[in-house]
């Protein structure tokens, strides 16, 4: 019996979603039934995060159980001849038998970008959040910076969710830009429900001066969804990253 | 009665190609019900290039005649607010009553791109050919120089097409890279059907070691499109730029 981790890479546009759900097209149905074709049994993968539809990936982490004794290389190139386009295999590697991608998780990285232009782009647009109005990225940044560290992130937290805490610890958040594409990183030990696009919909409130940075500081001790900024739209996201301190 | 030159860009993954066709989504056809919608009169829009299914642009040219007076910063605005986020106005001007947008094109600008290794790309491949073998670019770019100047391009032309004279002037045919990211550019007075797709197909042949770089110059004497290679796939081709002497 072995334990595969493999790292995946998706354009989520097309799909709703990593997670498994009746009558519709999500990563993990077509992860699995791809799987399934090539090692010929049936497999249930795992993966380090659940995002949402419309939201890519170029670093998702998903673990299934297999005996079959395929070269990992093999199996790398097989998935990738047998998969879509627009999801593809970056790596395999053997994990201990009860290695869990998501509880196991170190920390994650997200990637949200804006194209922050009065232009619209045809192909930037698929991957980034168009914002016509100009951002003051320094404002921006001071308001991350009111939410690194470890705190209660309720306010960040779509409703819906029953996770036991809404303690997290935010390493790293931040706003830079290239030209006009806008890049916000933000670094976890986990994230809540709609957490990123949630603190990003904040931060561009913030850009465009319609919150001020302390109100940010406020929002975050009030806990209180309702008070923090509109989710940003799912397109922007990436799951860029899963580190694991051992495997 | 003014005559507007438009400049756009699309993602032309989901689209059967430029020109219009009955029951299949085209540019044109979204291109024309949006600027009628927001003019609120008919228009038919005429193209530089009729890009094929599955291609893109991003300097894409075509006109089309209103008596609006509708300033052209509020009716990019207007269009670009209207148009599906695939589809772009980059810029408007007006031009003389007689312009055309392909007969008085003085150049035209293609760019094709490849990605060229073992792993394929999710976001990569949208817009790229993936050739997993190691592609020499040496080779390919001295078949490419037996190509540029003014020639009879009949060996590089999809057959059913019905043009008067297969000679265009190739002013410039460029192989580059930027890691595992090979584009070739080609700039014409004109380009024949197929004709980058066939070019760059026989340069990839060229990359593999399966023509050599004198096969290529007696392709291009013998006129004969069965002895050039495969057409390249449509989704690496992107129609750059189109050039007038006088608009």
């Amino acid at each position: 019996m072995r334990r595969i981790l493999l790292v995946v890479q998706y354009d989520g546009t097309d799909y709703h979603g990593f997670q498994r759900q009746r009558g519709l097209v999500t990563v993990q149905q077509r992860l699995e039934e791809t799987i399934e074709r090539v090692l010929g049994h049936e497999v249930t993968v795992t993966a380090a995060g659940r995002t949402d539809a419309g939201v890519h990936a170029i670093g998702q982490a998903v673990a299934f159980t297999t005996e079959s004794p395929i070269p990992l290389p093999n199996l790398v190139r097989a998935l990738n001849d047998a998969l879509p386009t627009e999801l593809s295999v970056v790596s395999a590697e053997q994990v201990r038998e009860e290695f869990h991608p998501c509880y196991d998780a170190a920390g994650k990285l997200y990637s949200y970008r804006i194209l922050n232009r009065e232009q619209p782009s045809p192909f930037i647009c698929r991957y980034a959040w168009h914002v016509r109005e100009p951002l003051d990225l320094e404002l921006m940044q001071a308001a991350a910076d009111k939410l690194v560290g470890e705190h209660d992130f309720a306010a960040f937290c779509a409703s819906g969710s029953s996770v036991k805490s809404t303690v997290r610890r935010l390493s790293r958040l931040d706003v830079s830009s290239e030209g006009e594409l806008v890049e916000i990183r933000a670094e976890a030990d986990g994230f809540l429900y709609m957490m990123v696009r949630i603190i990003v919909g904040t931060l561009v409130e913030v850009g465009l001066g319609r919150l001020s940075v302390e109100e940010v500081g406020w929002i975050l001790t009030g806990r209180d969804r309702n008070r923090a900024g509109p989710t940003a739209p799912p397109q922007g996201l990436c799951l860029v990253a899963v580190s694991y301190s051992e495997q």
